[in-house]
């Protein structure tokens, strides 16, 4: 059996802790793994009227699980206001995530799952990295290009190879060893998390029509259509570059396990629109697993029991499975 | 009585002849308003057993629709082989093309629906347009930048603010004055073929994230957002720029009439993401209704029976309606 799961849950302001308490009261319904929180245990209890225990390990969780959330609990994090993030729910974000990562580098967590944060406010106290991904891979050693954000939905799974960064950077961006480290990264990825044996990597073209044989833009020419080649090569199943806006109805994602995009939005736009309250971001490329709803903090609606948790109901599913697929390869390997 | 609709059947060696004749055995359960079709009528026969008839006059095809298709046949096209192209079938499709358009300008047609076209092939010929909207635009004497290329489906329309130019070129290409421009006719274009009183316009921003206040690109504050300041001011209900990837699951898409978004793939990912076999490009700005299934000629599959014409029954659906309104308010006008 793998370690309950870590769920950090972001910040103590955003609707992380109520997502968090909701997904522990579908927890028979979804069939969901043990889980414990991390994050200062006031901001679940001011938000949800339901059973919350504090608990000092993470191996307590197993035994609390069925009656009560278990939280990990942070101390001294100031006071807690749903819908008014500050430094002090920024810190505790923070804090949370550096505890479950710890956990989980020292196989005490099974997986991360880490709640919404605010950037905005990270960077006042200090953080410097564009995102909780780029932070998680460090804290695992991993350099940023070989850790890749995926989003996943039931119907649909894309990696944006460039991501917050404006668009006019993204052709000088994208370059052959960018691809080949995010394809090969995903391609593994694939295997280790979802157990897709041969998986299946459909890449859009950066330009209109996939530039419409150079006639739109020649990146399709110069880097895609040869870095899919030399994937070929190595034994991935890569094909492309496509025009992106017929990759992604019924019938074409059908035809791939995942889908390479040149940027944010060519990734972001179709898995939102396609699965708003069910992606999640899972993270390929670490020694851990970590997973996340693929939604911000909703400082907008937090403390009004309005949040939607599918999404981290979704994301716990996922970590479970993954962590539970890599317990089971290491075993067998361990033969 | 709205005069009946030519349809321009593109591609002879296309999907089109074959879609032009399935929406017209599909015309009493679409309840479809008269139409023709212009093109070789050895086109039609070659892929399709039904009626078909020839008409010398656009009038004619009141007549003979009920029992057959009308078509109003173009001569010496050369040999026709579905799914194989070559300059005598671009011919064909450009000539369609000319031909249904004058009708509609002399008010002899209703609308024009324009079938699929190969561009590789009409350059081949001297055809010297982007696409069939600008010829079509130039033609009805209308300038590009005023005529706006609009995909609209059941639950979403799209206007993509530049279109078939490298990715690269985009952020040099958005301008306050071409967001302006292409805002204006679409707000008209939805009051005059929709009959949306006060439409409203929601737009994309251009980065990921709308930008995040600058953080990741400047164009949102620049360009986007005082372009919008000036629409409101100007009556137009005009909001955004909004983060692309939040903008169209059924909640957002909810929240408005229109999305303008800055590039080609920003508005065709979720178009045809969503409605796929059932999306529409219609052309607003110009004198005459013009309309078209919002896919290519389809050349692999020409001639097989396997084309689904659910786009084109929706564009000749939409210009009859487009047609019929317009004739309303010209008849209310003279009133």
């Amino acid at each position: 059996m793998i370690p309950p799961l870590a769920i950090a849950m972001g910040d103590s302001a955003g609707v992380g802790p109520e997502i968090t308490a909701k997904a522990w009261n579908a927890r028979e319904l979804h069939s969901l793994a043990p889980f414990f929180a991390v994050g200062d245990i006031r901001a679940v209890e001011r938000v949800w009227g339901g059973p919350v225990t504090r608990i000092s390990s993470p191996e307590e969780a197993f035994e609390a699980f069925p009656a009560a959330l278990p939280v990990l609990s942070i101390h001294d994090t100031g006071s807690i206001t749903p819908g008014t993030p500050d430094v002090d729910s920024a810190r505790c974000a923070l804090q949370s995530l550096e505890i479950a990562v710890g956990l989980a580098s020292a196989s005490a967590a099974g997986a991360v799952v880490t709640g919404p944060v605010s950037k905005a406010q990270l960077y006042r106290i200090g953080f410097t990295y564009p995102g909780q991904t780029e932070f998680v891979a460090e804290r695992c050693g991993v350099a940023g290009d070989n850790a890749v954000m995926m989003l996943a939905g039931p119907t649909l799974r894309v990696v944006p190879m460039t991501v917050h960064v404006p668009l006019a950077e993204v052709p000088h961006l994208l370059s052959q060893d960018l691809v080949l480290a995010k394809a090969r990264v995903t391609a593994r990825g694939l295997l280790r998390n979802f157990g897709i044996e041969r998986p299946r990597l459909a890449f859009a073209g950066l330009n209109p029509h996939a530039g419409e044989s150079g006639e739109i833009g020649r990146e399709e020419i110069d880097i895609l259509a040869p870095a899919i080649a030399q994937l070929r090569e190595e034994g991935i199943d890569a094909v492309g570059p496509f025009a992106a806006d017929t990759m992604f109805h019924p019938r074409a994602r059908a035809g791939y396990d995942a889908a390479l995009c040149a940027y944010h939005d060519q990734a972001l736009v179709p898995i939102k629109t396609l699965h708003f309250d069910e992606g999640v971001n899972i993270t390929l490329g670490l020694p851990i697993v970590r997973t996340s709803p693929d939604h911000g903090t909703a400082f907008g609606i937090a403390g009004r029991d309005e949040a939607n948790p599918g999404a981290m109901i979704a994301a716990i599913r996922m970590a479970a499975s993954a962590a539970q697929r890599r317990a089971e390869t290491a075993a067998a390997g361990a033969l």
